[in-house]
């Protein structure tokens, strides 16, 4: 069987190097383009050491018409705004993409508007685009020409939540979601909060009150449920390279701990990467993998739903080759370990 | 003057010698025993290797009689259970004691058998000793026998919690404390879960819906305030070294966020540690010191508390030494740096 | 295919859980057994909790017989002196074992007295059991019962230098190497060094001038070269979980760095996981791979090697499949990555 | 007694903020002014938040007359170049200054334009500005009106290998220094080396073989001994925040390791930050204060000398402040702890 060959464009960044790191143990897969502005003409090497010797591929200038030509399917690494842009010639001229950024994943341009910016390039496509999460959208993802690739908060909160409202278990308002994550979430960028001796040996929440992945736990568990949930998101950063755990504060409309744990197990027991677990989860326990782990517990009147994910796989790079095996008819687990 | 002579038992652990660390520089206090069981004999030095060459102190068996004889005060760094029963011996013997484990912390023999053993060595004395937070309790702490030294989350939670519930500002019900730890909160027994490489690169919530720190939050803005809080409490293990940040999440009753942080201010003018800020507080801003930090933020219906502190310090040694300052007519910052 | 099926010996510790992590994505492989003696009867996933949903083993008794009559082969991550004994045993009933300990890595019983143990259970076999570098003895490995995996600090130091000796690029006299290690070298068992809060924001030297692996890295180094090497190991403990950072410090017998240079990727052509490299290495760069970064400077009179492995992988699990590979026939590359 | 008037130019980084911290509990010094180019005008607590509520003073822009009106001594903290500029204007104007650049370390202007830059605005001064190692060159600092405050690593290998040159215990050539250091030495502007992400979990090699700290070290064992040092350099990024630990490899002239501590020992017995001590010493014994571990152990031909230090304190902002001491006839631990 012929190869797919991805390309992957903004190759300088933390999802990107995750993602070639993935896609070099998938056997179904090449990478046989990666792009950027800044570093293009350089070999991949240079720009992600780790891969001397292991990836001999020279960074390109993102050109849609040679992407689409030697592409079967692009991950965007771009950010949002550009990454739209980018998309859509890319997809105009027949290749398919799976969206890191945010362009794509919110159900209204009007939302869209709200928190991110005036214009879409593409804002027709809003509701369109599938939100890739298998897991709950599995069908709408094999055939699309684009998938949005979820937030990594946002999946953390919504593989716990989306179910259990779904099932009338706990009540869709006054939840309160308080997210952990690792400082790869920040990207490569240079920037103050981002250097080691600024976040090491540290916490803190950022974002209180008006991060941009609130409304789209609130959109997407809308999306599976019918249901408009109400619930306030705090981020922090932690002093780790990846991981997330996201403590989510619900109330029960009746059913016991119990209960929930088994409509989560019913939801998941098909799903490759989803453990609804007895102990009580940490981030280390993902790390690296694809894998989630997910719990529930009674505190008082509260019930407290743990899930972790690593934010650089299952919450960006893993999640593309999980939908990328949707979108191409292959086994789920392929390139992602066992 | 002469110097107040110190003694700390249990001064193998993290607490001890975080409080000779800063017991070196009080102007007014000598370090005159430290005792341990497991360490008799051995120099300090020997125990803690920071203390080579600036400590010359040789450990000694805990006698309550030697004790009271060399020591003004002695600070008790013993586990609950045995720090009652030893500090029984000394105050009778005619020392004084700031207490870092829970035993004289709750109110009624009957909180403490709820949550820690069936029997206590000294029950009668609950609710005699004062809450060793000299913001809220100073005067009952100046002429204490025995003082007992706050607990480290419940000191992030009660600092802005109790003024705001005693103003009326937030309703006292449906409280939400989500509070992240540096590991030295574990102790310096060796355990799986305290290893490095089981508690590095990871977060995880601990002790759900049990912890004992949620009653001693509950009995204290209790106490201060005389409203019966209803909270919920969740600790998360970080990697780092030191530092809590509880992330606390309340409803108002009326009160706007800027009235909070008013109510917050006037309470702390003219307390020195205490610093109600405009920015989102970080652990690091307190890392070694006994600041707190506390703002309010608006996320939706809620207002979110955030409070930070350094759980070695405020949240143990440097309360000591706070209340040590208190207790012998000292200013409070003595010792505490600037 | 029959699928090879291995068994973990030893199954709690740091080498075992990478080597099951590992071994899940390897084609070829099933697992079959895991023992512990103290684990006995619990799932793998209660002992490492990554492995929930993913691996579905109950823990066993070691039984040599129910061992050799269930695997193909044996992971041995059993301490030294008690690894011979099973390896004996296991050997004996017609399996074959990578030994994870040092039991089998020395070429005399003299040697192995002098560093380890009075008493070698099978001290017959030292100096017929190959060293499991399969850059270096490949052939040696293919059919042999049993496979001494290599210390982790003596692969870092080995691969840069054994071509040079050889080549006769550099004297054999006056070389230093200062190691330095993430603290899973040290293993799981709880110790004081071991935990969070001592090894965290804290560098130190170990074991200088007598650690065990000084002489592991003269043997084999003669072993490949017939050289005798002088030279001082001294190992330091690094905040981080895993990798190998060997800082090689030799003279030159007139080669030039280039010369070297080519010396070092004319010997590692054709093995898939050591790069020479033109970049300084970081232990990040190969972090949880199998890989090997190498790079010649030159500083003053002094040419200084640099190295660096994962400890865990090319240092000890990656190692060992990397050994099954060959000894079963398989591309060396199979579950391993990219 | 009126307080001493210090002033911090260049208040933005790392060494300034570690400067302020130690300052605020100097009993005998204030705060006068802080100045900045790019924060002029913003509350210092706004560049570093730690200072909330604890130093109420606004970063000014630099203007020497206001500064040498305004202080006793400036601490400069700003990039070499830049440094001694403003340091000439303002001894020209009658302050006196500690400087943290490298500008007046080396004893000759051909060294500095070696090293530095083709120019230096005051390069009259080299070799007449004192080396701020009160342990070495206390009697030159007194009187002095402009201090070189010393390299962190040039501190950490010049303390243990300086008096074994003068005893003639140890030989000058062949001398390795293979240094491990924090990342708070590589400052705080953002830069991508530097982030949390690419420092954090790794450990690396950097400037090997063309370090500027080498000919420091060279230049001031040789001021103090006479004997030209032959030595290499090697520093390393270390995954923690302060704290460098120097691995020094050197060949015995004769004396035993017992007679190099002696001869250590001697010559360190009334500094009160320099601890010769028997434990192999960890940065993290020493982290936050200005104090110094050293120790030597025996390593087959080799001596091995060990130090470690806080790169922050003893390396940067303790070491001014020793010096400030000593310029103002205090008592060198004033402000430095116990």
């Amino acid at each position: 069987m012929r190869k797919i060959r991805v390309g992957i464009l903004g190759a300088t960044g933390y999802t990107a190097s995750e993602s070639i790191r993935l896609l070099l143990s998938h056997p179904n897969v090449e990478i046989a383009i990666a792009t950027s502005r800044q570093e293009a003409g350089q070999p991949i090497a240079q720009v992600h050491p780790q891969f001397a010797g292991r990836l001999d591929l020279k960074v390109s200038q993102p050109e849609p018409g040679a992407i689409a030509a030697g592409c079967d399917v692009a991950f965007s690494c771009l950010p949002h705004g550009a990454s739209a842009e980018t998309v859509k010639a890319i997809v105009e001229a027949g290749c398919r993409v799976i969206d890191f950024s945010a362009d794509f994943r919110l159900g209204t341009l009007d939302l869209y508007q709200q928190w991110y910016e005036p214009h879409h390039p593409w804002g027709e496509m809003l509701g369109k685009v599938p939100y890739g999460l298998p897991e709950l959208f599995e069908k709408e993802i094999v055939g699309a020409p684009v998938v949005a690739n979820p937030g990594c908060y946002p999946t953390s909160a919504i593989l716990p939540l989306a179910p259990l409202i779904a099932a009338e278990a706990i009540f869709s308002e006054g939840i309160i979601v308080d997210s952990k994550s690792g400082v790869s979430g920040a990207g490569r960028t240079p920037k103050l909060g981002s250097l080691y001796c600024e976040a090491n040996e540290s916490i803190a929440a950022y974002g209180v009150g008006n991060h941009r992945h609130q409304p789209e736990i609130v959109d997407i568990v809308g999306r599976y449920t019918g249901c408009t949930l109400d619930c306030v998101f705090t981020p922090h950063l932690t002093p780790m390279d990846r991981g997330i755990l996201s403590t989510i504060y619900v109330r029960s409309r009746g059913a016991s701990v119990a209960e929930m744990m088994h409509v989560l197990r019913q939801q998941y027991q098909s799903a490759p990467f989803v453990h609804v677990v007895d102990h009580l989860p940490a981030t280390k326990f993902v790390a690296g993998t694809n894998h989630v782990q997910i719990t529930a517990r009674q505190a008082g009147d509260w019930v407290i739903l743990l899930a972790v994910i690593d934010n650089l796989v299952k919450g960006a790079a893993g999640a593309a080759i999980q939908n990328l095996n949707c979108m191409f008819g292959l086994d789920q687990r392929l390139g992602l370990g066992g």
